[in-house]
C-alpha cells in the first residue's frame, strides 16, 4: 500500500510549512493516493488541512460545489471540473492552496474519454487557478501514481514560480471562482 | 505508493457490489490509505462514493459534524469520536457504510495518547455502528498500513455477521446517532 513517498510530497509540504500555508485535497481517479503521499511525511499534520475523495460524480456537485450544469454538459473528465473541484476543496476546508484530480484511470474509457486522460488543478491564495491535461500510458495503478506525482508537481511549480506558460493556465478571481 | 491491494478491500468491494450498497470512508491518521485501497480495486466506483480525510480537528467537527464538545473534552483518538466520524461520512455522502480511522501514527502521542493507539469505526444501514480500539507497534508506515487493515476487517465482519461481542461494541440508532 506504501512504498516511499514521493519526493514532490515532502518537497511541497516543506515549501507549505516554511510559508506557514496549508493544503486540502480533492480526488477523483487518484482516490486518496495524493492525501497518503502527503501524510506519509512526518509532521504533515502543521500543513495539510484534509481532503475530499469525490469518486462519484454527485459528491464533485453536492459536497465540492462543481457547477452541475458544466458536469452535465462535460462529464467528470475536464478541465473546467479540476478547478472548480480546486476551488471546491480550498473553499470547504478552509486552506490555502487545494489540488484536484479527474481523470481515467482504467479499465474502461469514461465519458468519451480514452483511459489516461487526466486533469490535475492547484489554486492559490492569491486567485490564481493552474491546470494540466496529461495523456498518460499505463494500466490503473501506473496511471494513478503519475497523477499523484503531476498534481504535487503542479503544487510546487506554482508555489515557486516554475509554472511553465505552455502547460498552464493562470486566471484571475472570477475565473477560478466561477468555472 | 502502491505495493499490492489488501484483500480485505477486494472482499468488501465484492460483497458490497453484490448487495448493492455503497461504502463512504472518514480518514484521519490514515490519511487517505483506506480510501486508496478500496479505488485500487478496477470497478471500485460501483460501490465507492468518496471520502473525507479530516486531517485538522476542526475539519471533523465542521465537516463531517463530529460533537465539539466530545472533541474538546477527550480529543481526536476515541471510540466516540471514530463512531461520530463514521456516523457523519455516512449521512455526508449519501452510502449505506461509514468506515472511520483515528489514531495516533507518530513519530509523537498525541492528546495524551500513545503512538500507536487507533480507532476504527463502521456504520451500517440498520442503524449497528462497531468501533475497534487497537494497539499497534512499529512507525508510523506499519501503524497506518494495520490500521487499514482492520477497518477493513471491521466492515467484512461486519458485512458477514462475523463481528466478535469481545472487540466489538454494537449501539442501536440513538447510541450511533448521538455520539
Amino acid at each position: 500500500m506504501s512504498a516511499g513517498v514521493p519526493r514532490e510530497a515532502e518537497r511541497a509540504l516543506a515549501v507549505l510549512v516554511s510559508r506557514g500555508r496549508t493544503v486540502a485535497v480533492a480526488e477523483s481517479l487518484t482516490g486518496g493516493l495524493v492525501t497518503a503521499a502527503l501524510t506519509a511525511v512526518p509532521g504533515a499534520s502543521r500543513a495539510v488541512r484534509g481532503a475530499v475523495t469525490a469518486y462519484a460524480t454527485d459528491v464533485k456537485r453536492e459536497v465540492l460545489g462543481v457547477d452541475g450544469g458544466l458536469l452535465a454538459a462535460r462529464g467528470a473528465v475536464d478541465a473546467d471540473v479540476a478547478r472548480g473541484m480546486a476551488r471546491g476543496v480550498r473553499a470547504l476546508l478552509a486552506a490555502d492552496w487545494g489540488l484536484a484530480t479527474t481523470g481515467v484511470a482504467g479499465p474502461d474509457p469514461q465519458d468519451g474519454k480514452p483511459v489516461g486522460t487526466v486533469f490535475v488543478a492547484a489554486a492559490g491564495p492569491d486567485g490564481t487557478c493552474a491546470v494540466r491535461e496529461l495523456a498518460l500510458d499505463g494500466g490503473r495503478e501506473a496511471i494513478r501514481t503519475e497523477s499523484v506525482r503531476a498534481v504535487l508537481g503542479l503544487l510546487l511549480d506554482e508555489l515557486t514560480g516554475n509554472a511553465g506558460a505552455k502547460d498552464t493556465e493562470h486566471k484571475g478571481g472570477n475565473g477560478c471562482l466561477q468555472p
